[in-house]
């Protein structure tokens, strides 16, 4: 039944576990890890070991990275901009950081608020961002552009004090390189309307 | 420039070679089981490692297992029908026993002729395959639709004794569930020739 016995077995089941890999894939991924032992099999039993030894999560900003305040947060020159980012996920945290936004902090919720889902604003990393906004001179709401993104962000809207902090949030409108015939009317709608003088 | 300091961005890294992933994924990846330590990271790590020390090629067939000779050579019931499948990799193997074959045994080649890749009969496990052959009284060549693989299958042809084995190759046609509509003019006329009386 279990090619290769229960070790292979197991590997490929919490190899299938990530995203983007299936059970198919996995085992794909499994064969040609075995196959190339000393050059990827060991390394990346080494850089796993090493990862989990590492990481730590940023007691200051919800980020991932090998030093707790991360290096961002010990970055004093981030601080001189006054921009704090709030965003969902570390994921949208490194999209910006490789978008190259400057010299900005960011704010991770870890999540949205999702009644739904039983996601409530006790889980979210809120009050820590409510204390940390004061120092900037800016909040940008980086929320994904979904129902409970927006509802996230106007939950955090209604807990900052505009008069200390401006608030802002991402443009929207039509993606660099994208094409007005395949854009939802939402999306093309908001782009007349924020249309700006070339 | 590296989110997450460099045990994470070299986790990505060698992530990324695995097939059916890429950088985008790897990262998506390499964030999930970050998050998931206890569930997920740390389980993978412990497998990787039992995999590490477990796994060896089957020094009889090539098969990948936790034991050489592995579990398909070491079951005396496969010997019975007689029945060798020639294969060009393990990941081929594994499909036909998901298939459910029966109890056969198999010869893993390790690659197929390619002369344009400096691949000749010295690279693959075609010696042992020659001397094995003597012991079953059909080898079936179950090599991709492929040039190369019909090359290969050729050249197996050529060295083995039908007098000694019987020599067979799995049968072209409509795969099951396909639509004629979809499929290439070769296979068509090669279903069409090999068609059957119902």
């Amino acid at each position: 039944m279990a090619n290769g016995g229960p070790e292979i077995e197991q590997l490929i089941q919490l190899l299938a576990r990530l995203p983007g890999l299936g059970p198919r894939s996995a085992r794909r991924a499994v064969l040609h890890l075995i196959k190339r032992k000393e050059q990827l099999m060991l390394p990346l039993l080494a850089a796993l070991d090493r990862a989990v030894a590492a990481v730590r999560t940023c007691e200051n900003c919800g980020n991932i990275d090998t030093t707790s305040p991360c290096h961002i947060c010990a970055d004093p020159r981030r601080g001189d901009s006054g921009i704090l980012i709030v965003v969902e996920d570390v994921a949208d945290l490194w999209a910006l950081e490789r978008a190259g936004v400057g010299q900005v902090r960011y704010h991770v919720l870890g999540g949205v608020l999702s009644p739904l889902d039983g996601v409530g604003p006790d889980d979210l990393n809120l009050p820590k961002l409510i204390a940390r906004a004061r120092d900037y001179s800016e909040v940008v709401l980086a929320m994904n552009a979904t129902v409970e993104g927006q509802t996230t962000a106007h939950y955090i809207t209604d807990h900052l004090d505009p008069s200390e902090t401006k608030i802002t949030r991402l443009a929207h409108g039509v993606p660099v390189g994208g094409e007005l015939d395949y854009l939802d009317e939402g999306t093309l709608s908001q782009a007349l309307k924020a249309r700006t003088t070339i």
